[in-house]
């Protein structure tokens, strides 16, 4: 097990150090969703705070069966026993490394802590580039291959992981891959797990979603959590949907999870269980959220494919993952320190995510674009246009110029003065 | 790594079912506090709804400060930068076996997640009984033996455990015992844990309390949480205090924290912060707290000394630790169930906590004694003389009958009729 500080958080301890120091930094590099919390969630929360005993180590069973019913409305009806909620989403998938065993493939690029969490546990993941094209899933065609030669060499390969949609490319993978990374899975009796911790972010409604679950329900775990959907990142609620054979590994689960953190805060949970029964204010504010999110990574886009970037079309999230390598300026390191250091932009490099460093690819992040203050991103969240509210219009501005200028770096253009920035509440 | 359902987990499901089937059991068999959320604490909850950023992974700087504070006031200055919180000391305490590596000494016996935590990270614990009369501190006098052997045989041995007081035994370590303690750890090079989760239930305020911070500050960790002192046990925040040098160890623990769990809830931060501030209307609350458990705990004391139990007085916390070894009746496996499945009281059994199977110890949590409503355990709670509560009387009655029985258990009395109970709110 090796321990060391994780490049996210200390690319974002950088961040936070140079905002401190007054330096105007476009905040790029942090999956927070940048959104208020719906007052409907405040007052379940605000009434639940009686809630003090630590209840079931799965949650509460209410929780459960509101997940249960979530899933159910999306298609995949879930027995309630078979869900298991967490402190976070993050934390379950620490959980079942845990209680699963065995090492893990992962996608090529994939979101920091997956690689993070197996280390700590042991375990030695096989990174899987994507199919060209396509994000958060390891391309079927490369995973037998891997998997035998792993085999092979005495490991013990047990697991898969995909992300629907994607962090950190924003690309939601077809139906018809998902469909190959099932056939494959059964043939290698891996278990898949599926973190659709995005899913009600994508974008385009009408885009078709394939969960493994909806193909392999005897093999596939799913993960989510309101972190996202419902920017409740800082309340750490999560929950997981076994297999339909699951309650094996629902005892191991548990038991990793009762050592390690007990239960989600009481009142936590309790604001959950109403959330995860879809009500219709609850609803409409996840389609606004997502139409922001849309909207904005679409004009971060343009921003990129104006400035010669390679980049994939957004789908889901509120991501982007634009290749620089045009600029010839380096790899994803030298193009990180680039941005932020000369053009007040900060991002997180694509080796961070277990991509080739050599190559000049970064996350974009575009969720704290939409204002310094709660006003200002619920102003953004109820705007019939929101790219061009000033706050939002100068933060792509300022993309703009910072992207133009690391263009024109070798002519050896002056860096910009910066704007103060005064830290928003809650943040520490 | 093993996973298995832990022993406390299983004992707890079994009593639930049982209540939930209609039978009387009374249950002490788990170590929540029992006693309602203080009003001024749930104010703070709902005041911090509108927090729902992720902040920083060691907890915000207003709790970190606060947590000082609560520390400097008990005579142990201390460096806000070396606070580190988690969703409860529990996390806490894994992060940290992961961070420090190597095995650990534990006191036999002890909490039962010490051991099943070690295991979880691969840490294998050298179980050293405590001093006779004592409890929740290996016997100094043993400790080397241990580790000189274990390190002979070529183990890694870096850390040693105390609880201050102790949970299963509720038994303060004297000021002794931990400069004893201490020395060895010098001697041995080990980093001292102390568990001080308990350390404001003290039931008598002049009993001298020694941390081995007080002594080793160089070498000391101490966690603590608010799910004891306040009843906070389903809200989840615990912090910890790292050695006067401990920033590479801060490091090493904020990398696996920030893979685990990310930080804990942020609107119970925001409540711990006031917490911690130790504000007059929550110090009054855990004098009152303390003085019934205290109350309680005696109460139950001596309900077990008539039944001829060998017992130690509790001193702190909500346990007690009897020994019904004069019954000749089996091992802790065989008294617990026997008192559950013939005499409706629900405890656990010595082993669980790493003590001999065939000795006949269990350890009896009181804290669920106070009440089955909020209403009742709030009346407990200022009551001049809670014992003489009708609820809190009929469950001691409870309790001596019972213990009565078991004595006459081989006569065969037949099983008394159970009194349905109503499930509380908040229970799953």
């Amino acid at each position: 097990m090796t321990v060391t500080l994780s490049a996210t958080l200390a690319a974002n301890e950088d961040i936070e150090r140079r905002r401190r120091a007054g330096e105007r930094v476009l905040h790029l590099a942090f999956g927070e969703a940048g959104l208020p919390v719906h007052p409907a969630l405040r007052d379940r929360l605000a009434a639940a705070s009686e809630c003090n005993g630590y209840g079931p180590v799965a949650g509460a069973s209410g929780l459960r069966a509101a997940a249960a019913g979530y899933w159910t409305r999306r298609g995949l009806v879930t027995d309630p026993e078979l869900v298991v909620s967490g402190p976070g989403s993050k934390s379950l998938l620490y959980a079942l490394l845990l209680a699963i065993g065995g090492d893990i493939v992962l996608p090529m690029p994939s979101w920091v802590s997956y690689a993070a969490q197996a280390d700590l546990v042991g375990s030695r993941p096989l990174l899987v580039p994507a199919p060209s094209g396509e994000g958060g899933v390891p391309d079927p065609d490369l995973v037998t291959e891997e998997v035998v030669r792993a085999r092979a060499q005495g490991r013990t390969v047990s697991s898969i992981l995909v992300t629907l949609p994607d962090n950190p490319t924003g690309r939601l993978a077809s139906p018809a891959t998902v469909a190959r990374l099932v056939r494959v899975a059964r043939e290698l009796d891996l278990t898949i797990i599926s973190d659709e911790i995005y899913r009600d972010l994508v974008h385009d409604p009408d885009l078709p979603y394939t969960s493994p679950a909806d193909l392999a329900p005897e093999r596939t775990i799913i993960t989510t959590g309101l972190s996202k959907s419902l920017a409740l990142g800082g309340w750490r609620i999560g929950v997981a949907r076994l297999p339909e054979n699951g309650h094996l590994l629902r005892t191991r689960l548990l038991a990793v999870a009762s050592e390690i953190w007990s239960a989600p805060a009481a009142p936590v949970q309790e604001a959950a269980t109403y959330a995860f029964g879809d009500p219709p204010e609850l609803t409409e504010r996840i389609a606004r959220s997502r139409r922001l999110h849309g909207l904005v990574a679409r004009a971060v886009y343009e921003r990129f494919v104006e400035a010669g970037a390679d980049v994939p079309e957004p789908q889901g999230g509120f991501y982007l993952y634009p290749d620089l390598g045009h600029l010839r300026l380096g790899g994803s390191a030298e193009i990180t320190k680039l941005l932020l250091e000369e053009h007040g932009i900060g991002v997180l490099p694509g080796h961070a995510f277990g991509d080739d460093p050599s190559a000049a690819r970064v996350r974009v992040a575009v969720s704290l674009l939409y204002g310094d203050s709660a006003d200002e991103r619920l102003t953004a969240l109820n705007s019939a246009d929101p790219l061009r509210l000033p706050w939002i219009a100068d933060n792509l501005d300022f993309l703009s110029t910072g992207l133009r200028e690391l263009s024109q770096s070798r002519h050896g253009t002056a860096p910009r003065p910066r704007r103060a920035l005064v830290p928003a509440p809650c943040r520490g």
